[in-house]
């Protein structure tokens, strides 16, 4: 079973949908099996975070910022691809070294996460966004 | 066929458990398929990486330190998720960019690495802590 | 069914072997699955990056060389594992924090990119390497 989930964003921060997938999970996935995520985009991610605390997220974009700042910060001087903004290529880093799939073991239609994780798109970009997640589940 | 693997840990190092999955392979995995591995924690991480010098591992835990310094470091004054200790936020980043989950053909029984490849849980917490690995083996 | 793609690099940039993945799926898969790619070293990684404009590429590359620079820079002393040349513990640095495995579902035999996305093996070391990049598709 495949599906797409949709994410509108606004900006750069965590968008939690871990409720989009265990709705679609009871649907679709009865007992033990396999779910594959992956986000269609080059500028933002997909994460496994923890969803407690919601400063763990904003510390996590905060620090992403600032090991890949925007193109118009003097230490970014040396970019080349900046035609789609100065937020554009920091995108592009923080895409390559955050997950782009996440592979989820479901057991008892359930996805195995630990207590404290929540599944995100992280999104990268300044300007609102419609972001797709394909989504496939295998039965074992 | 799912299981979890317990890794005990005693602070930030990379614990390999190769063995631990070759073991439980060698009881499930008679032919081919996908061995699915997650960690049930948002301040530790799965990695494949070199299991020969064990300098490696050191220098990589030394480099995370550098990039993602703990929060009484002067460089770190504007985390605000501080309440868990100065090692919490600091494993939160790490975690972000090192793997979640890991994925691993199997032909003839045997996880498909690389010569040199070993299977890691990288610690990112001072304390000792229980880790916990969701794993799932789908025979194609 | 399995494969194994090999792909020649000569010095850090991006491949992209899109084209050789889309061919054997024509061949082994006519409709939905899940597609896993491993690659079997530890100083190059797997990526899904924007194929548009190829300064995204390079400006990845200067971007990595600069969070993980070569171990004869003066600001990377503290290395210890130098042995195999100034170029190699880097290159485990950045295989940590950049996929080893990446995982793509399969529908109507396509696998579900985005029209941006293509498949890379990233090479972080300086001499020519042969690379091997582990294939399992899975039908559904």
């Amino acid at each position: 079973m495949n599906t797409i989930f949709t994410i509108q964003t606004t900006g750069p921060a965590c968008y939690e949908f871990t409720g989009q997938v265990n709705k679609w999970l009871r649907r679709v996935a009865p007992a033990e099996g396999l779910l594959t995520l992956m986000v269609r985009h080059t500028s933002c991610s997909l994460l496994i975070q923890e969803n407690a605390d919601p400063d763990v997220q904003i510390d996590l974009l905060d620090w992403l910022n600032r090991i890949a700042p925007p193109a118009d910060h003097p230490s970014m001087h040396w970019l080349r691809h900046t035609m789609e903004g100065p937020d554009d290529m920091p995108a592009h880093l923080k895409a390559a070294i955050l997950p782009v799939s996440l592979q989820l073991p479901i057991a008892d239609g359930r996805m195995m996460l630990g207590t404290w994780q929540g599944i995100y798109v992280v999104e990268h970009r300044n300007a609102p966004h419609t972001r797709q997640v394909a989504a496939l589940f295998q039965a074992s």
